[in-house]
């Protein structure tokens, strides 16, 4: 753990310039707008170690690393998110000093990062000079980055700034291979009020689309205006008097278009050179306010209250706030990358943390519209996973775990292939989406394909085992990616089973057209049924310190490991994965994240207390949770088992996550998917919310620490506002019909 | 199955000049002599499809490919052998006409390996001109390569020969990642008479030592000599009349020095300088009869002959041919490369075939003192093994996968730290020399510290299971490498058990000063003691279509497979490594080679016959041999049970497995190690060879087919001839004391 920033409700401060935390700093500090996005690094030179990253949604490059021996069914390429030219680039002198706060004697630093409005905002005094510098990438107009500078003297002499603004083409990814650049230069240019540069992605020879970037630079205030280019970079300059007394202001604006949107190289041009002529009317304030007001929308719609622990309040707005930057449903072609715009780290657009993280958060704070949008994604991409199913030799549909595009697109073998459990997570997200918003169109169409695939991807990839007389599956990797290659995982199994079940109670009701493309035949579908009245699901009794359990075993072998807790394990080994050689850790019984315990975290009604109990008390002082995704899971059964201490440990592990550093990797990127746990956590764990036969239960208890918290929920058409403090708990109609609903066990009755 | 080349008892010949067979053609007719050695590609410009490749013994490169996401414990870098300097180039114009065969009207073409004498000889007519080129790489004087040219007239006209002949340091592996180039240019020289060009690897970050590799030409024939270079090539080019009638000879002498032998660039350039003036004193007959004397004398030594059967007999000698051109225990810092000098797969030079398979049939064609060296190779690397088992946190030694130095050099995570039976194989050879040379001791001696510190691995590597009260190794992949990451493999866990065992049983006999390098304690002792007496073997009665079998189970959940036999699958899909994905590969129950047989292989007295009948029909059914190490050991198993049918069968797939390109790789370079199990399907399985309590015992039986076989057979400073024809079996002692021997159970006394 380490927390290099200040604990506050709506802001996350640091006054620490300690270049050993640099990329912590950038990582925590990140911007994004779901168009685009980019780490909090420093606009103008920096000497130190630093990494400078700006992404754009859906840009991307197929990175042709090949792994070991190639064997059938292996990806062919790592799809990676690439970081884009960096647009924010400045190389400022003052009096002929160059500023590198690496270098540079600095005083009154300061960086911090406004969740309210959302902007980064940075000030420091070198050679004379306070820089007040103001960041934003715009919710408003998605296109628009805008930079603003507020220069004032610090020792009453005038100053002169020399400042060299540029937009800088010659990127490159820190995970590249060999250093090989993904962008090549198609044109660039000095017009009167702006220049601009193209790049697209250099050729490959997968079949990938390449992708044309233009960034163009306006700017406002600053004198002897004069424009450079070379090779792979363009550059406007400027002079700039710092008067003795007062301020004086400089504003870069960075318009980014892409053939994602356009499909010719001189439209996008175009349209960034009208976009740029077009926001040149409006004034810093009015750009600055109107992203600030979409902010104050967003808050008023999902803002989480708590009150009493200031930390736990900034990291559940911190996650929500790096969430919204991530994805806010406007681009039905995105999704949720899990590092978003703040790393490399992963690679691709979409994981299935998507699906078994987001979506139940984004049901719960935006319009239905927004996760149907990312369900329509899966569908869009259902042909990629026939081709990812078909190169396993599998009939059906198999999501991928990496993609950008529907074909799988990571290069570990034992991850294409062996994690395979996500595959029933798109067709939770299909239940959950049904589920919570009542809504069976989806499932009856356009869902129906990617159901029903998905269900014929399992009844394939099960085997019969004679000596047993089940349903098996073998060779695959649970949730807990600390094994490897394992049989019968409880998990797998279990939602295996589940999505032929599901499948098979919902046939009737899906529409026939979409029957008739998926041409199951009755043979078909009576196979589904035997395997789910024979799917091997493993449970045991086990001795513990604790005493006996029954519980189901993670997989066929898990039992004969030595079970030694990890609690009773030196504390120097911790994170197991940064101290233990994986050898190590693969044979050990210590799990990354919930595995068996997933299955309840998905269907909390599916398995009684005991079950929950028993299953929690054993598998819990096995695991590490060195996932961003396992605090919260755990936290959420602990609250669901009454065990309020275990619960409030887990949620703020979950909650500050990476403000707090706790797994030691936030410097490469923020968790982005696993933000949504810490809301999870507050609104499925203390608030106990859970939707049984179309109505809302709440079954709220109040952490010890805290006073109160309050949030609000959409359902159904209506919203609702949450609130528990010391009282008890309280719900409030904001807007609908009149609703009942299940509160602490008792029906009451809603209205506005 | 495809046969390119004729069967003969001693040439392997091919009229053919398909281009689609081209590198199937090169990797059969590659020569060496264990310093260096080359693929039987053309000297001369060929436009087609072709893989150039010259390979030099201890010369290596770390590749720096990283797989994926990289973990603690996985290796740094992939070891290649690299692809050196090719210096049998040249580029030949007749009357002004290229010389290129891929596109010529070429007739009476031929290529031909002369196994009895060691060279390749290759015939063609173009453009009026009939060449006869014999290439050879010197057995006599390891440096030595030599190119010979007749040229004649076949049209009666005379005509004009233009050669370059050159040495071109611009060569690439086909493996290199991004196309990387290994070697750079440091010296190269035309002088009075000889040219030379000198090249060093390029420099790692892993701290692998660069070498220097320097090749000389030299000329004897033609006219109007002069020499060029360019930046990576010298060429000297002659000028040579091929009269109307009669021949004209050309030869070309390449010596070849590296850093490995000399310490500075200087000493390389000139030693290789010194020697080219030496040879120059001797004609090309000295140097031809030199080498084909050597190989007469192998042959002497070490030819089996069949009598019945020539693709048989084609089959055994092919591949002592091919593994004595890969080593034949000159060099003790050299070791058996699994493609010799034939191609780029696998990298590495050194796998734990050498013990498992090459050992025993060294110990039974040569001097124990080329075994011995064997093992020393292994000592001297002792600290590479002690730095491979720390990087998985554990004891002892862990002997590489894939080697130069003793530091593991394969770049898979799954094949370095899961295929830890390797180890136990390294105990085996020791076990193996001491048995059948009687010589103990190196085991007494170096070998202690081998032995004790695998076993001290062993014992680390184990984890105690309490529900079961047993000793378990998890996570491993036994020599059935169409399997990964299992618990409980038959085979590795006897062969550990065997060698805590062996290493307990032999402590009173290990040297008093190597007892305190080893500072072994009575705790560890008695640890090993109980890991012997807990040591976890799986064992079940299982119910098969030809009755029940009692068997080991190769690992915990085997049984649970799918366990139709190949027989019944349909015959397209195989071989499965080029049908099928990995996916479906690892979950089948089809195994690449012995895996619980493997364990009766090397200890056939330690089983009954009836648990080598029952496992043998149990899993061979299920074996698809896809590796090259397969057919013979189920081969000798065969023989050993009476099976002969099935013994032969095994033994031609094992005989002919390039020669027939059984499984479809061949093009890709030979399976050097493989080599070695016709000889031992021959020694082992046919002629039922054993040493048991210090006697040697043979039980030979004549296939059906064959008339007579003979082989000879070294022995405690005996040499014996064994034949075996229609009349019955006959042992003659060759050389060496009257000696006692059990033939078909009985004794009887050999005398000279």
């Amino acid at each position: 753990m380490k927390r290099i920033f200040e604990v506050n409700p709506w802001t996350v401060t640091s006054r620490d310039l300690n270049p050993k935390d640099k990329r912590l700093q950038e990582s925590i500090t990140s911007l994004g707008n779901e168009y685009m996005g980019m780490r909090g690094m420093f606009e103008e030179v920096y000497s130190g170690d630093t990494h400078q990253g700006i992404y754009i949604g859906g840009v991307w490059f197929p990175d042709k690393t090949r792994v070991g021996w190639w064997k059938n069914g292996y990806p062919l390429y790592f799809g990676k998110a690439i970081n884009a030219l960096n647009y924010v680039k400045a190389d400022i002198h003052v009096d002929g000093n160059q500023v590198d706060l690496a270098k540079n004697d600095v005083t009154d630093f300061e960086i911090s990062l406004d969740m309210k409005v959302g902007v980064l905002k940075r000030t420091f005094t070198v050679f004379g000079v306070t820089f007040k510098i103001t960041r934003l990438v715009s919710t408003v107009i998605k296109e628009l980055a805008d930079i603003h500078y507020e220069f004032s003297s610090s020792d009453g002499q005038k100053h002169q700034i020399h400042f060299d603004a540029s937009i800088d083409a010659d990127v490159v990814n820190e995970d590249s291979n060999y250093d090989e650049k993904f962008w090549q230069i198609l044109d660039a240019g000095n017009e009167v009020d702006s220049s601009f540069i193209a790049t697209q992605t250099i050729a490959n020879t997968f079949g990938v689309p390449q992708f044309t970037v233009v960034a163009r630079q306006s700017f406002f205030g600053g004198e002897n205006h004069h424009m450079t280019r070379s090779e792979k970079e363009v550059t406007d300059t400027f002079d700039i008097e710092v008067p003795k007394q007062g301020l004086v202001n400089f504003e870069k604006r960075v318009i980014v278009i892409t053939s994602r949107d356009y499909d010719t190289l001189a439209k996008v041009i175009d349209t960034g050179k009208k976009l740029t002529e077009n926001i040149a009317k409006k004034s810093y304030a009015d750009i600055y306010n109107a992203h600030a007001q979409e902010w104050a929308n967003r808050w008023e719609k999902a803002d989480v209250q708590i009150e009493g622990d200031d930390a736990a309040q900034q990291g559940i707005r911190f996650n929500l706030f790096q969430l919204f930057s991530t994805y806010y449903g406007n681009d039905p072609r995105l999704n949720i990358g899990p590092k978003g715009f703040t790393g490399e780290k992963y690679g691709g657009a979409t994981y299935w943390d998507t699906e078994a993280f987001a979506i139940p958060v984004y049901l719960g704070v935006s319009d239905p519209s927004v996760t149907r949008s990312l369900l329509q994604y899966r569908f869009d991409q259902l042909d990629g996973a026939f081709h990812n199913a078909k190169e396993q030799g599998l009939k059906g549909a198999l999501y991928p775990m990496v993609t950008f595009d529907g074909i799988e697109s990571h290069n570990e073998w034992e991850i294409t292939f062996e994690e395979i459990h996500r595959n029933s997570t798109i067709a939770y997200a299909i239940y959950n989406y049904t589920n919570i918003t009542g809504d069976h169109s989806w499932l009856a169409g356009d869902g129906a394909q990617v159901l029903y695939n998905i269900a014929r991807f399992w009844a394939d990839r099960v085997h019969y085992s004679a000596r047993n007389d089940k349903y098996m599956i073998h060779g695959v990797t649970g949730p807990n990616e600390y094994e490897n290659n394992v049989n019968n995982n409880f998990y797998t199994n279990w939602m295996a089973k589940w999505v032929l079940q599901y499948s098979l109670v919902h046939y009737a009701e899906i529409n026939d057209n979409e029957k008739v493309k998926l041409a199951l035949t009755t043979d078909e579908l009576a196979k589904w049924q035997e395997i789910v009245d024979k799917m091997y699901l493993p449970e045991a009794d086990v001795e513990t310190k604790t005493g006996k359990k029954h519980i189901f075993v993670q997989h066929d072998t898990f039992l004969d490991k030595d079970l030694t807790p990890i609690a009773e394990m030196p504390q120097d080994i911790r994170p197991i994965n940064q101290n233990w050689s994986w050898d190590r850790i693969l044979r050990s019984p210590y799990i990354k994240q919930s595995d068996t315990l997933h299955a309840m975290f998905y269907f909390p009604d599916a398995f009684t207390e005991a079950e929950k109990r028993h299953n929690f008390e054993f598998y819990e002082p096995l695991t590490v949770h060195e996932s961003s995704l396992s605090p919260s899971v755990h936290s959420i059964l602990a609250s669901d088992l009454q065990m309020e201490e275990k619960a409030v440990e887990m949620y703020e592990r979950a909650a500050r996550l990476d403000l707090d550093n706790y797994n030691n990797d936030t410097s490469d990127g923020l968790h982005i998917t696993a933000m949504t746990g810490s809301w999870l956590a507050i609104v499925q764990g203390f608030a106990g919310m859970r939707v049984r036969d179309d109505k809302l239960h709440l079954k709220p208890f109040l952490p010890k620490n805290w006073t109160k918290y309050a949030f609000r929920l959409v359902f159904r058409n209506h919203v609702l506002e949450v609130s528990v403090d010391g009282q008890g708990s309280h719900v409030d109609l904001i807007s609908g019909e009149p609703l009942v609903i299940d509160l602490l066990d008792q029906d009451i009755t809603l209205i506005k």
